[in-house]
């Protein structure tokens, strides 16, 4: 495996990138990093790549940029956000042995901070656009890594389609592999967006504190790998139920965690608990559908094509449901020509 | 340790016996049987018995009965519920020496089934008012053992105050002792009553089922010992903030360890998490006031006399908050000459 890295890069040349990133809905759940420099994490994850949930990145490296500025929804970034991204951008101006600064202007099209899992998709587009400007020719393996660097789970949105997070021991091994791509299995993501509020903790500092304080935690690692082998042999024979059961497990012991954290971390709303609920009694009328959900109050609600116009219609009539977002499985993170400046 | 059997019981005395018991609500919790024949606990636990939950039995032994009868709340008892008490009729009549039916009337001051520990306050009073009508003197360390089998929290409110249930190894290690009595440190447990509805999944089964597949049920047993002597030591301080964040972590643990069983046992409704989230946010105003909830969507909020009428007030306030129910901490189990028949 060759990188090529523009070791001599030249100033000149027109560095400007843009790509598109998909989020994507952990089935296996990251949460911890073994490494917190290289976001190494503690245990292996399994995702869905998701096709509505996007984020739209240019990059722009130039010297007549005295320092690295970023928008995000027409929003100047300053303070710990900007941070993430400026470290971000030292770890793409390291490859290309380049000092420039850069212009970074970055559309979500949904909202930030709400459990959506904006940093997956928006590192994964700020590496490949980072990477296009730059004239960077990475493999999907390099690009996974790198990514990684900047947010964990965007590691996994480099892919479309089904993907495996390797936690590895090093940096080299701790990449993501896609399983199957986004037309191998239909399965659906029909997502309740509960509350547009901005979380109290950030996922980085939660993960931190329950590595620290949860007494479930390292049990919690060492089902990932039992859980992964589930949701792959699930996905083999495309047995939802195997696959959706073991999806609704790990949501839970994943906010077992997080509660049983000092302090303890509740991302769940009244509607929260309300949907979860709900998906039970649909199970025994028939409706095959199971949720999970991340550092935050929606749900994601994994079902099959069949099921889709009635759980759209049932999570809609749920009190205290804004609305829902239905995703197909995800295609790759790309590279593309419109710039957003 | 004398225990004054009365091996050649007379049938024809007067063998009508009547209790009044109190519930206690767990700061450390019961869950899981690791002998389900002697009901010995996995795990030690600790309690404070409360004065505003009770049960008054009345037990009458006679060769008029063909066969056992019970009455709860007025109503005749069958199926499951009967044959709890019939086994622990049992129990008291392997103690005196007697095959004589029984007759039965129980009056919960609260409802059955709404997760507000019925069966504690009940077996607690069905074992003291039949060792009454039996004639039976035991200590209060055999009360404890003998209620325990027939249901293991009741073991706790034989004893008023704060109560600590030794896990034990033999059926004669395993009985509630108590550190405090009712009258040395004056919390409050101020119940939000949610839902009166009947539970899905008993207790006892749910137990069983967390047992056999909760992947964290082995550190949640291991984290009792810790936690209780926290609480103990808060105790012994006066310490409510240190009591006050154990009781919290405690049941976040417990029900961590149910939503991640087999299936998974959600006991919460949507008010218990408003319930729960708001409470964090009442502290950060300088309100003491900590959560604990069993298996069922009740909250206890346990907090300091000065802060009572507040948390009342809060709390009948939130959507989907019924009513509130006050406790002080509650006294003994006693054998009363109240007759309910």
């Amino acid at each position: 495996m060759v990188t090529k890295c523009h070791r001599n890069f030249i100033i000149n040349r027109n560095v400007k990138g843009s790509a598109i990133a998909n989020s994507n809905i952990a089935f296996v759940k990251y949460w911890g990093k073994a490494d917190p420099h290289l976001f190494i994490p503690t245990r292996s994850s399994l995702s869905m790549t998701v096709d509505k949930l996007n984020t739209h990145t240019t990059v722009e490296f130039s010297k007549h940029y005295g320092k690295d500025i970023a928008y995000i929804n027409g929003i100047l970034q300053n303070g710990k956000p900007l941070l993430k991204i400026i470290r971000h951008l030292d770890n793409l101006r390291k490859y290309a042995n380049t000092i420039l600064k850069a212009k970074v202007v970055s559309n979500n099209n949904f909202p930030k901070g709400a459990g959506l899992a904006s940093s997956a998709s928006g590192f994964a587009a700020l590496t490949v656009a980072g990477c296009a400007a730059l004239g960077l020719e990475l493999d999907e393996k390099e690009l996974s890594i790198l990514s990684r660097k900047g947010s964990g789970s965007s590691s996994r949105s480099i892919k479309g389609g089904y993907v495996h997070w390797f936690s590895g021991k090093r940096s080299e091994e701790s990449y993501a592999h896609q399983l199957y791509d986004e037309n191998y299995f239909d399965l659906r993501d029909v997502v309740a967006i509960v509350k547009p509020e901005e979380k109290k903790v950030s996922s980085r500092s939660g993960m931190a504190m329950s590595m620290e304080t949860c007494p479930f935690y390292d049990s919690f690692v060492k089902m990932s790998s039992i859980n992964i082998k589930k949701i792959k042999e699930g996905l083999a024979e495309k047995d939802f139920k195997k696959i959706g059961e073991t999806i609704e497990f790990e949501s839970f012991l994943l906010h077992s965690v997080m509660m049983t954290t000092k302090p303890p971390l509740v991302y769940w709303s009244p509607t929260t608990v309300r949907i979860i609920n709900e998906i039970q009694s649909w199970r025994e009328e028939g409706i095959e559908a199971y949720k999970t959900i991340d550092a935050g109050p929606n749900v994601h609600v994994i079902t099959l094509p069949e099921y889709v116009r009635e759980v759209e219609k049932r999570l809609n009539q749920i009190e205290g449901v804004i609305n829902t977002i239905h995703n197909r499985p995800g295609g790759d993170t790309k590279a593309v020509s419109k710039h957003l400046f």
